[in-house]
């Protein structure tokens, strides 16, 4: 009952502080907003999920699914949405996100996040870092208040501060689950290869569609256990793993990242319906197809402006869903 | 003499010490091989340059032609190539790279560099690092000595120090010149436009096709005057500043980063050979295109396996030039 109320209590505060926009004439309505979310893919296997965790994960992907397209049904913005979707699963421990991510081989949390508007083609993100609750929101910040698209480490903390945004202590994004993630990778001295049952990658990431027609993307992940101190992966890199364009589609990834990044998914995808006139599904078929060709694994998601969208990977499992009209779908696994 | 004695040992050098490589049967012999190298774009007019500096520019150019050209004659790979090439852009102060790289707004040297394999797709790039010598030669090693792409910051030098690259002290980066410049962006605190003369980006870069048939990019930079810490440009990301793939083409750009980030500019030009069928020479047209009409300025290389070849710029100037038989080819202007 208190959870609930909380809930109700976050979506009203959203109501009443999120950016409204004017819908331009020339932008066809759209009936139908979408919200398209994942969680991360990975070894993700019914017969290894308990009653309870199976639970957990569905509620949390109801709950950014419902809080996102509320905002949607408010006429807010899809950045509104996409970040307010993301903020849920950053703050939750379930997730290699936020609250929960990973630990690097220094022992830290190094945390990057992209969001870009489909509209404008303007894009922020974050990387490496250690200190802030809700790098997404701090991507924006970048989008909207700096020349720039990216910043990293402690240049981008420097920054959050100078916006007024806290910086968190190390301690609140500890989780036991991913420190002994770590400590089993750093006596194997190797970054767990997602082939092992119980590996996942954990990135989350949401795409939107709002009433006014315009896209939006945005990703966000704690990267990958044990990698080198600094690494960043394809999240924060636009048109790797995150990208956005009203003209062809929103894509968000999560997966190897080094292999989204050599490929240029997202943008691949975008191309591919662009210059080939592939539809969405088959574009994003083809790039997951190119991905096992190169040996990667990982999934996508993808939304255009009609609202199609795919949920597409080579992982056993990813955890997603999406809202079209009112009711939250969820889905763990393959079939 | 003294100089085209330590040029004669450098290359002796570089001779003795590259990588070799088999030439594959399924790979056409190509009769020439090419570089192709840009020193930045920006307002380079002829009517403000004196002889001096323009022979300085121009000398440099051939130099950096002559010891990459040199190493692919002898067999070695555009890698090779590309890699030597920077490096003596980078050790030279009259460019935005290495020696000579811009200050950011904290008064910091901090740089960014990429260089990618267009035979294996394998990729290498390091953002944000303020004591390395040659950032190009961290990018080579993050590719062939890590599982990662991408390495930024400390994180970046921390790896620089294991694998036994001295750090430099941030004096030997230090010129006048670009000390000046930041104090009068700081003064009015503000990243200078490229509208105004005297000011060009600088970034340096370098594509090779060699003797194998096998295409190489790679690009170093200093960034931005002014710049906030921390910002990471289109440099070192895999399909906005720097791409290859045999199966395409080679790409090195130079310009106002982020346009080229939020363009995925140099994938969308391997995109467009592939997905539209354009030639080189129509695709890099395109994308300058689309820069412009985004807002942007600034110039690219390109170069694909059968030698075709583009420097396009919509700037005043970009420095830039080609070597394919024996003969360096140098130009600063427009006309």
């Amino acid at each position: 009952m208190l959870k609930y109320s909380i809930i109700l209590l976050i979506l009203l505060l959203f109501f009443f502080s999120c950016s409204r926009q004017e819908q331009p004439a020339d932008l066809r309505p759209v009936e139908n907003p979408v919200l398209v979310i994942h969680g991360g893919a990975g070894v993700i296997l019914r017969s290894e999920m308990s009653a309870g965790k199976e639970q957990a994960y569905t509620e949390k992907l109801q709950e950014a699914l419902q809080t996102g397209y509320a905002l949607l049904l408010e006429d807010c913005s899809s950045l509104d949405a996409v970040q307010a979707a993301i903020n849920i699963m950053e703050d939750s421990p379930l997730f290699n996100a936020g609250k929960g991510a990973v630990f690097a081989a220094n022992g830290k949390n190094e945390m990057d996040a992209a969001i870009m508007d489909g509209k404008t083609l303007r894009a922020g993100a974050v990387a490496a870092v250690q200190h802030i609750k809700n790098p997404i929101n701090l991507a924006r910040l970048v989008m909207e208040k700096t020349p720039h698209v990216l910043l990293c480490g402690q240049g981008a903390e420097e920054f959050a501060r100078q916006q007024g945004m806290p910086l968190m202590p190390e301690e609140y994004f500890f989780t036991e689950h991913r420190w002994q993630q770590f400590l089993k990778a750093k006596e194997q001295d190797t970054i767990p290869e997602d082939t092992t049952s119980g590996k996942k990658f954990g990135t989350v990431g949401a795409l939107a569609l709002d009433k006014a027609g315009n896209l939006a993307a945005g990703t966000s992940t704690g990267g990958l256990t044990y990698k080198k101190s600094g690494r960043i992966g394809d999240t924060p890199l636009i048109g790797a793993g995150t990208y956005a364009d009203n003209q062809t589609c929103a894509v968000s990834a999560t997966g190897q990242g080094e292999y989204f990044m050599r490929g240029v998914v997202a943008y691949d995808i975008a191309a591919m319906i662009e210059y080939r006139g592939l539809s969405l599904e088959a574009a994003v078929q083809e790039a997951i197809k190119k991905l096992s060709a190169a040996g990667g694994t990982g999934g996508v998601i993808a939304l255009d402006r009609k609202g199609h969208m795919a949920m597409t990977f080579n992982t056993a499992g990813m955890y997603r869903g999406y809202i079209r009209d009112n009711t939250p779908v969820v889905m763990l696994y393959k079939e």
